[in-house]
This record gives C-alpha cells, structure tokens and sequence, in this order.
C-alpha cells in the first residue's frame, strides 16, 4: 500500500512538472507573440492551452482516485492536497500565458506594445520565464531556498508593474487611450502569473518543511 | 460515523454560505466606497479581507481533518474536494472586493470613477451582487437551474464589460490615461469576480448532478 502510493504520488508530482513546463514554454511563446506580433506563435500558445487544461484534469483525477483508494493520511494528505493547489495555480498560469496571446493577436499584424514599453515587459518576461523554471524544479526536487527565492522574484515583478504605469502616466506618453488599456491589461496578466508561481512555490514549501511562509 | 460525516459537512456547508455572504458584503462596501468615495467603507473592506482569509483556512482545515479521519468515497469524497474548489474561489472573490476598495482609497477624496462611467459600473456591481447571493443560496440549497442562472448573468457582465471599452474608447473621452488605467482594471475585478462566481456555481452543480458543465 505504502509503496503504491509513492508510485502514484510520483505519477502525480510528474504530472505538475509537465504543467509548469507547459506553462513556461506557453508563456515565452506569448512573449515572443507580443513582442514580435508573431502570429503563429499565439495561435500555438491559444490551442495549446486545452492541453494545460487536460492535464490538470487528470491531476484531479489521479487525486481524487488516490484519495478513494488509499486514505491517505497526515503528510501523505497533505502531499495530496497540496498538488491539487499547485495545479490550480499553474492551470491559471497557463490562463494568463493565453490571454497575453490573445492580446497579440487582436493587435496583429501591429504590435500591441510600442517601442517604449518594449523594455519593460522584456523584463517582465524575463522574470516570468525564472519563476515558471523554479516551480518546475522545486516540484522536481523540492528545495525550500529556491522556493524562497520566488518572493524575490516577485518583488521584482511589482517593481517593474510599477514602472509599467510610471510610463504609461509620464507627460510624454502618446499612444492614447487604446494602447494604455492593452498595457495596463498585459501588465496585470504577467503581474498575476507571478502571484501564481508564488503561491505554487509556497504550497511546495509548506509540503517540505510544514510551514507556512509569511504571504 | 455516516452521521458524523453528515454533521461535518453541514458545518462546512455553513462555512461556506458565510464566506459567501461575506464576500457579497465586501462587494457592496467596494462598490459603495467607488462610487461615492466613502472612504470608510473602502476601510472596512480592507480590513475584512482577512477575516474572510481566516474563514478560508476553517475550510480547508476542516477538510483535512475530515479525509483523515473518516476517508470518504465516492460521492462524500467529491463533496469535499468541491468545498476546496469552492472556498478557493470565494475567497478570490473577497480579494477583488478588496482591490476596488483600494483602488477607491487610492483616489480619495476624488472619485475614482468619472460621471460617464458611474452607469456602468453600477450594472456591473448589481449583477456582481446578485451573483454572490445566488452562490449563497445554491450553496444553502442546492440548486442546479439557480447555479445555471450563474452563467447568463456572467454573459451580460462580459457584455458590461465590452460597453465599459467602448466608453473608454470613444473619440470623446475626456479623462486621459489614468482614469482609463483604474476603469480598465476595476472592469476586470468586477468581470472576474463573476468568473470565480460561475466557477463556484459549477462546482456546486457538478457535486449535485454529477455532471460538469461546457465552461
């Protein structure tokens, strides 16, 4: 029985690691779609995210099947609950990494971030792409310190949202009213994709040490 | 021990309905606080959010405790895993209440939504809040065409919600980029406050009818 279940618990913990590499590869091809209006790229990232969604289903399914057949108790619940809170987050990330596709694609074939803004959501981007990469290795090797080093990221990512709108409301802006809305909406989808990969590290954390961190 | 199951649930439930009734009340407090710059009821948003956080845990450790100690099947079981789903959505919801009151507060003592906009955004809070009610009550009773109901008014917030661009967008529009920025994103907190609403009713409907619904 105790065997089983760290069979099916590692079939579960590859399932999550398949997530959030699909989910780091959705969010640089949306990248790269928004800052090079590269249309096949969004449309890529736009039907893959059925895939993101199919394999959160079956997350919930092994769960659910593992949680009926085994009972697991204490930390083995525990490890059980928390994979489901982790797909949850990367299946909004992967959400997120689709929306900025679809911003792209509405603008096509202008680019929906002119050159002035092109800086700031490369960094974005930059900062996205380390977080999806971190959830990915602390699933596949849990690691408390790198978990921790998401917070970081993610101050870096407030940062920068700041800046973002710094640039948006400078005297000069003056692209009017349309592009600042696709801003502020892009902005919102990379700043929300880090609160996830937050959240994601933070569930690994408490499975490792039993601690919640501060949020 | 099938009584005993019974009477977890039924607290659970009640958790639930509270959190619901909580998040209905933060919402009318943030819609109140945004369009007559009350900045008392942008305060007691704010510091509510917490309050509902807390509920949030009750939740999820009343969970726990119940798959360790009676290890449900079946139909029990997705009762359980539908109240985390549940729960995780609710609590989303009190978060978006609480960035309206701050996105409110940040403005005060000027209002954060110009005349032209008031309209709008008054549809848009009538709606939001007869969405939490029909959570509250779907959740007290369960009640698939109610919970079908979710997804006709979630249509006519995302039509609300095309409108509020279409104010925004107007050769007329007097107001500049800043007010644009916080339209654009409260139209989002109040769209995705109805998202998470009709997240939750499928959720209570699939634990009803067995039954998932096209998303």
């Amino acid at each position: 029985m105790r065997d089983e279940f760290r069979a099916d618990l590692k079939t579960v913990s590859q399932l999550l690691v398949d997530m959030a590499e699909g989910v780091r590869a959705a969010m640089r091809q949306a990248t790269r779609a928004l800052l090079t209006a590269d249309r096949g790229a969004a449309e890529t990232v736009i039907a893959g995210d059925a895939e993101i969604d199919e394999v959160y289903r079956h997350v919930e399914e092994r769960v659910f099947d593992l949680l009926a057949r085994q009972a697991p108790v204490a930390s083995d619940l525990r490890a059980m609950i928390t994979a489901l809170h982790v797909a949850a987050d990367l299946e909004r990330m992967g959400d997120l990494a689709d929306h900025v596709a679809k911003t792209a694609l509405r603008r096509h074939p202008s680019p929906a971030v002119p050159a002035e803004l092109r800086p700031v959501f490369t960094d974005m981007a930059t900062i996205a792409d380390r977080m999806a990469a971190k959830i990915g290795s602390v699933l596949a090797e849990p690691d408390a310190d790198l978990a921790a080093e998401l917070d970081r990221d993610d101050d870096a990512m407030d940062e920068l949202h700041r800046s973002l709108f710094g640039v948006l409301l400078g005297e000069d802006w003056p692209y009017g009213v349309e592009t600042a809305i696709d801003a502020t909406l892009l902005g919102r989808f990379y700043e929300r994709f880090a609160d996830h990969a937050v959240n994601a590290g933070e569930h690994v954390v408490y499975l490792v040490t039993g601690e919640t961190t501060a949020g």
